[in-house]
């Protein structure tokens, strides 16, 4: 089947450039006009159009399947197969037409958005790992540097119906990183997500939002202001083309930008099914590094995090410092130490054969906890010191403070 | 230095058959009655005497200290450097007296506490992974082949300082094995280890105790009712002699003992400290299966088992299942299953682009879907058939039913 006219009409392409941010390079016109209406064809993740485009360009791939035919051989060498040639045609030809790409374009450019493609030096290359599942290009209001800029990034992520200690918890964390100069990626839904980007923008912190649907369309629309504030300090992302409803097939497919662009990824609280769930296992499937907050056992809303722990293999994390560790930064920040139990075995064993109340001789004492009387005095020596004994009626005795250790 | 009478004297031999729970070999008697000794007058767990009487054998090692001199190149040959043989030596040398050894033994018969020594067919081989860490022999109150029969069985451990979560856990954890079959091991302090016994004990399943102090001191006092329903239903048991105060020193060692019996240990609440993160480092160092039981991440009662899912790579434990995996034992009890997980792509790419109010044609559904007209056809098809979707005017609405899902 070949069509009279192309997708791409003479009068479409002018406004191109329109929604392209910078002096675009004339040679590249036609390659981000393609990947344009390949992003109004294809819905996000699809691996065969995402092969057509990788080994022929977009704009000879959009010539391809709008002639029908003649590229068959090329994409064969491309490695998609007659098959998948034959289902993806079946599958985009629907939406092979200009007005969808038209109401597109426009939409974008009513709502402000820009468009950022793999050519650009702005693109996120930690999107490159996703492969033939790459986004095609990505529609974003708001700072087209950001995602490159924004580094190191974490993704906070979690449930929409979260509880009060779930959202401490992102508040927490997303706070946390922010003051250390860690960004915050999520998808500005209710819950954790929102949390996590409300706390980052209360630190002053660096946060960006990838939606499902189009950036023009903000949702939930409970969140709007919000998704405003992010594209004002940051940016608001999306690969679905403006005017794109937020189906559920593009949150799963939105939260694989989450998981590839973020250094690392946090699970903060998720029940068993939680959408979140399919972030985290993104994030495992790219080798990022991935953590998952515990709650209580007794917690549904906790069941999806320890599912991760679990299957994912991911780390415990209870605190920011987890989590830069987590990205491989070093925290000045101590733990609790271990001076107590790097207590001497020897000293812990002649305090527990002194009393508060008796003065024992070092044999006495040397009896009671098993030690040479010599050993036995060496100790008492370096504890009278201390002042933790006191030296009494010729034997000695727990000094009042150390009795109640 | 030499003794002119031996710590075992005459009069005090004949009265260890009494403590010996069976018709002893006499070729035993000397070897059984030198462990009863070795058992007074070391601290558990003590590497030196462990090496020597593993060597030597208990009655020739106990000889060679008691001369002092003679046995030091057989020890060398053991293994035992020059200095550790001296060093042992001034450590033994206070307590090489008959009354310890009288003191323990007629309190052991006061108490009816029984002996459980390794030459001994219900010796619990579990405990031989300690190698010379091993206990020279057990002290016991109840049933003397109960550590070897009660198999599989889990220690289940936390901190005296246990919150109404931890306690909750502990039981539900505890009875679900007990109602399973499997025995429960802990040490009968106040918090987590009481709830774990008593749980345990309402299922009518196995439960075993372990001691700091001699089995004939209930420690803490406060269980000591739950201490006689252990042994009477089980055994507590212990390798510090009777009348041995339950020191610090002997409560890190004990824990040793409880993670080297159980198959498996699970921390159920810990703060940072807790010394229930000893025996996990002690299940850890012996290869045991070991899980930990998450907790708020704001609560400092379970620092020390976050700690232990991420210093010890511990298993995420939510519930009895997750335990029983840890022992390896298969569970029936299925997981909340995927199903929906596993709703084909098309299927719900297909619901997606329905509305519960207008009708749409294939095309229509097809456009907005990205699939083809033939494949939104057959998942339609599907989807009346499962009256999840109704042809309507000539296209395709929602169930009623199915637009609130």
């Amino acid at each position: 089947m070949t069509h009279h006219r192309t997708v791409l009409d003479t009068a479409l392409r002018t406004r191109i450039p329109a929604i392209v941010d910078h002096a675009l390079d004339p040679g590249l016109t036609e390659e981000v006009a393609a990947r344009v209406a390949w992003s109004c064809i294809v819905e996000p993740g699809d691996g065969i159009a995402g092969r057509l485009v990788q080994a022929l360009g977009a704009a000879e791939a959009l010539a391809a399947i709008e002639a029908g035919r003649p590229a068959r051989q090329a994409a064969e060498a491309a490695g998609v197969t007659r098959q998948e040639w034959d289902r993806g045609l079946q599958r985009w030809r629907p939406r092979l037409q200009p007005d969808v790409v038209r109401g597109a374009v426009e939409a974008a450019a009513v709502a402000g958005a820009r468009l950022l493609a793999p050519y650009d030096a702005r693109w996120p290359t930690p999107l490159r790992d996703l492969g033939a599942h790459a986004p095609l290009c990505l529609w974003v209001r708001g700072d087209l540097a950001a995602p490159m800029r924004f580094r190191p990034a974490v993704a906070i992520v979690g449930a929409r119906a979260a509880t009060s200690y779930g959202e401490h918890v992102a508040i927490e964390l997303s706070s946390g990183l922010a003051m250390r100069g860690v960004a915050v990626i999520s998808g500005a839904a209710y819950g954790i997500d929102g949390a996590a980007h409300r706390a980052a923008l209360a630190a002053e912190g660096a946060t960006l939002a990838f939606l499902a649907g189009g950036v023009d369309r903000p949702y939930p629309a409970g969140n709007a202001q919000l998704i405003d504030r992010i594209a004002v300090s940051g940016a608001v992302l999306s690969e679905a083309p403006c005017g794109g409803a937020p189906t559920k097939w593009r949150f799963l497919q939105r939260n694989r930008l989450i998981a590839a662009l973020a250094d690392a990824t946090v699970v903060v609280e998720a029940g068993w099914r939680s959408g979140s769930l399919n972030t985290a296992h993104h994030a495992s499937e790219l080798g990022r590094p991935l953590g998952s907050v515990p709650g209580p056992v007794t917690s549904a809303a906790s069941a999806g995090c320890h599912r991760v722990l679990r299957e994912h293999d991911a780390r415990c994390i209870t605190g920011v410092d987890d989590v830069l560790e987590l990205l491989g930064i070093a925290t000045s920040a101590a733990r609790p130490d271990d001076h107590d139990a790097r207590h001497t075995d020897d000293r812990a064993r002649v305090l527990d054969a002194l009393s508060a109340r008796a003065s024992r001789g070092a044999l006495d004492v040397a009896r009671r906890c098993g030690m040479s009387v010599a050993d036995v005095e060496a100790v008492l020596g370096l504890l009278s010191l201390t002042g933790e004994v006191a030296a009494v009626d010729g034997g000695w005795r727990l000094a009042a403070a150390t009795a109640g250790r």
